[in-house]
């Protein structure tokens, strides 16, 4: 019954159908709505925009953002009707992909820690409309978030006015999951007293003035997971690298025995390497990440995570299930902030976060890509590994040595987009090796990555590269006629062995 | 009288020369100094273990801590005398420079406000010997720094044995003048509690256990600031399309009257902006920056400037001696803060800093090159420039539209090095114009900096790159095999006319 989610009695009165609510949003308007990795995600008010835009026949484009990735049939049917003339702040559609790639929609992918501060300082226009995918609605009328919190807190606080998608399928157990807290206004701001990745410092719900809340949707759409791949021996091999790794941290006494909060990015590398940690001696750990995804729940299922915070659970489609219906097992251990919180540059440095993220490619200096392939097309957007990589105790960047059957080594001589500089690269992990690069300059960075990290079939090549460069001189050598060829010949071979 | 300015009894015993102090370094060893754009740096003991080494022809080799960059004789002289094995994490000396780049020294160039992490963590290893420069020791021990902070208290604390050099024409009115306030240990580390740029939130010296003071040198060489360039007509260009631009956001409400907390980066340029803000209608102006130059001080004494918090005061020898022998008249109005804290994520996010740094070169997409000329050849490192230019509410990187007397161009298809990415680039400045970034896709980021920003000499070549590749299509359009080639023509023929 959706009468007992909705506990505020006047708001009752303003469940609407998708139709309606869709019918409030016009051409030019800017539209924030829920989403964070695919969880969460408004999903039945955009696709009823989208219907009527198709019926009508009546061009109509809005400027979409959203916390992170929603779930592929929102952004793949809004850029099918022609909808989304800007997108912000991350995406992960392949149409939406093309879309930008071929100069059709403009995108702006952003640290995700830090795009709520241009909303609040009104950097970026009025947002007109938030639609906010919720459990339920308290009687303050305090939205409840579901599977992810993401921007929603200030899209709702900002916006002219509030769609709420009351999503029926999500747990009502997930109140009581959320902690949300939002910065005051600048130059005064207060710390964020936050200490602690199991820390409460906010409320379980997005308070907002009820009369803002114009429309209540209630839908029974689930969130859309994307399966994980199994974990396989290159994942194994990067985790056992990294467990090692750590282990001899231990032993210097660098790190203490549960390890520090742990980040790991989203994808399927990053969640089998997490997996693979069940096997490691590592017990009482935390995490202090942006997506919980089926990795934390192995390590809260063999005992040995006591706390994960993050900002949305995105498990595998097998998994959801598992999770959502023993979710009582799970509650007291979970925290779901605002990813401007879960991502923030202030916390992540206090808490000395171990940050985990997932490399297109790396150069031999240390220079990490995230999101351009052959410097040009975007895959997804930097997401959070900025926030991370900036601020962790430990940055580390983990990649295949190789890609498409071989063709594409992820060691070039010099990357052909930089998101991550060497500077806020510590460690570079693939299934060959680890290099350690922590107070290395770049001439022996160079060695080191080569000799751990990178593909035997590629390991000479890069050695003559850099043999080559540092006839040249330079503190960071490179022979700049030569040093995207690879990347050339990719685009022009489909191989980086013509190079 | 010396005596005077060592107020703890027992350490009145401790006074030696500098060649003893100096005999106490070994071969092998790493040397913390104090030192922070010139500012401030330990010299004597320094230059008297040059001395010994050429002396006893004996190859001695130390890592070279420091702040930032100390006094140009001491880099020269040391790394002539071939000491220096390793140099942290900044530096601006041309012999110093030449080493780096060919890879006699092994240069790490890092964030300025995260080598103290790496230090406290023991991941570089131990600290043998701290050498600070001091006004004073106080009854206690503590040692009052001169004009920097610096690395300062982290090299204090954790290093085995402390040499202070004990400077007598440093002005005893520095006394006051310093914040030192270190965080504590992770992963359990209280916030920083500065929430205004004039918060005192430390001591106003170094605590150390006095028995580890092991000697004191006395000294009376004073800093060796470099002399300042007038302020030239591309300057006033450059701030007074800042000013626009500042009386713009004031307007629309985005900004104060009094604008946010000021950070202005080292140099020429910088400073010379920073002083044409004079004639600006902005008042009560607050800095919260690494280094107070000339500006600040032409600031104050135009009544604009409330409160300056950084963490040296580097000023031109023409300045120097107005500032420190009217320091009474500005000691009140200045904060020096150790380099974590003046350049602290966590504390510039909050207070919304508007970071003001400057740019080797900066390419169509508004990527940063802050270091490397021609991507290979190290100026100085990428200082605190990345602590600012992330975390600041507004990030403007400005520079003169050409250099090399017009062969060279600011603005280029692809940086040859990139140190700040486009996520950390809001306003581009030049002589020419000022191209407003935020919340612009690559695409449209490109239109406009061409537009604005690159000399007329330059634009219609970086149109010509620029529709080219987006006839390749992607996010980021490039001619992957042209990108650099404007580098390699100023390689083979010194102008990228020729590219």
């Amino acid at each position: 019954m959706w009468e007992d989610r909705i506990q505020n009695l006047e708001l009752r009165g303003r469940v609407v159908s998708a139709d309606e609510a869709a019918s409030w949003i016009h051409d030019g308007m800017t539209v924030g709505i829920s989403g964070f990795t695919r969880a969460g995600d408004a999903k039945v008010v955009p696709l009823a925009l989208a219907e009527r835009v198709k019926r009508e026949a009546k061009p109509l484009k809005i400027n979409l953002w959203t916390g992170a990735s929603v779930a592929e049939e929102v952004d793949d049917t809004l850029v099918r009707a022609g909808i989304v003339a800007r997108r912000m702040p991350f995406q992960s559609n392949a149409r939406m992909r093309d879309a930008i790639n071929q100069g059709e929609v403009m995108y702006v992918d952003a640290h995700l820690s830090e795009m709520v501060e241009w909303v609040r300082a009104a950097e970026l226009g009025p947002l007109d409309v938030a639609i906010i995918e919720a459990t339920a609605i308290l009687p303050n009328g305090g939205i409840v978030p579901s599977t992810s919190v993401g921007n929603s807190p200030t899209f709702a606080y900002t916006a002219q006015r509030i769609i709420v998608e009351l999503n029926m399928r999500q747990s009502p157990l997930l109140l009581g999951v959320h902690d949300v807290f939002v910065p005051g206004p600048r130059p005064h701001r207060s710390p964020i007293p936050l200490t602690d990745a199991s820390d409460r410092i906010g409320a379980p719900y997005i308070a907002v003035n009820p009369r803002k809340i114009a429309g209540i949707v209630i839908t029974e759409r689930e969130d859309h997971f994307a399966p994980l791949p199994p974990v396989d021996d290159d994942m194994k091999a990067i985790a056992g690298q990294l467990v090692e790794f750590f282990l001899h941290e231990v032993r210097r006494g660098r790190l203490p025995k549960n390890l520090h909060p742990l980040q790991s990015g989203v994808g399927a590398l990053a969640n089998g390497v997490l997996s693979a940690f069940v096997d490691s001696p590592f017990e009482h750990l935390q995490m202090y990440s942006e997506v919980l995804q089926d990795g934390v729940f192995d390590l809260m299922d063999a005992g040995k995570m006591d706390i994960a915070s993050g900002c949305a659970i995105t498990v595998s489609p097998e998994r959801a299930g598992r999770v959502f219906r023993s979710l009582d097992r799970y509650r007291n251990r979970l925290i779901l902030r605002p990813q401007e919180i879960s991502n923030h540059p202030e916390v992540i440095r206090r808490l000395g976060v171990i940050a985990m993220n997932t490399a297109l490619e790396a150069d031999i200096y240390g220079n990490v890509n995230s999101t351009h392939i052959a410097g040009t097309q975007i895959m997804n957007g930097i997401g959070g590994s900025g926030d991370f990589a900036r601020n962790a105790l430990l940055s580390v960047f983990m990649t295949k040595s190789t890609a498409k059957h071989g063709h594409v080594s992820s060691i070039v001589p010099m990357v052909s987009h930089v998101d991550h500089t060497e500077h806020d690269v510590d460690i570079i992990v693939t299934e060959r090796g680890l290099a350690d690069l922590r107070g290395l300059a770049p001439r022996e960075r160079a060695r080191l990555i080569i000799d751990r990290c990178a593909h035997p079939a590629y390991r000479e090549l890069l050695r003559d590269y850099y043999e080559e460069a540092v006839k040249r001189g330079g503190h960071t050598p490179h022979v700049l006629e030569q040093a995207l060829s690879w990347h050339v010949a990719y685009q022009r071979t489909g191989s980086m062995r013509q190079a």
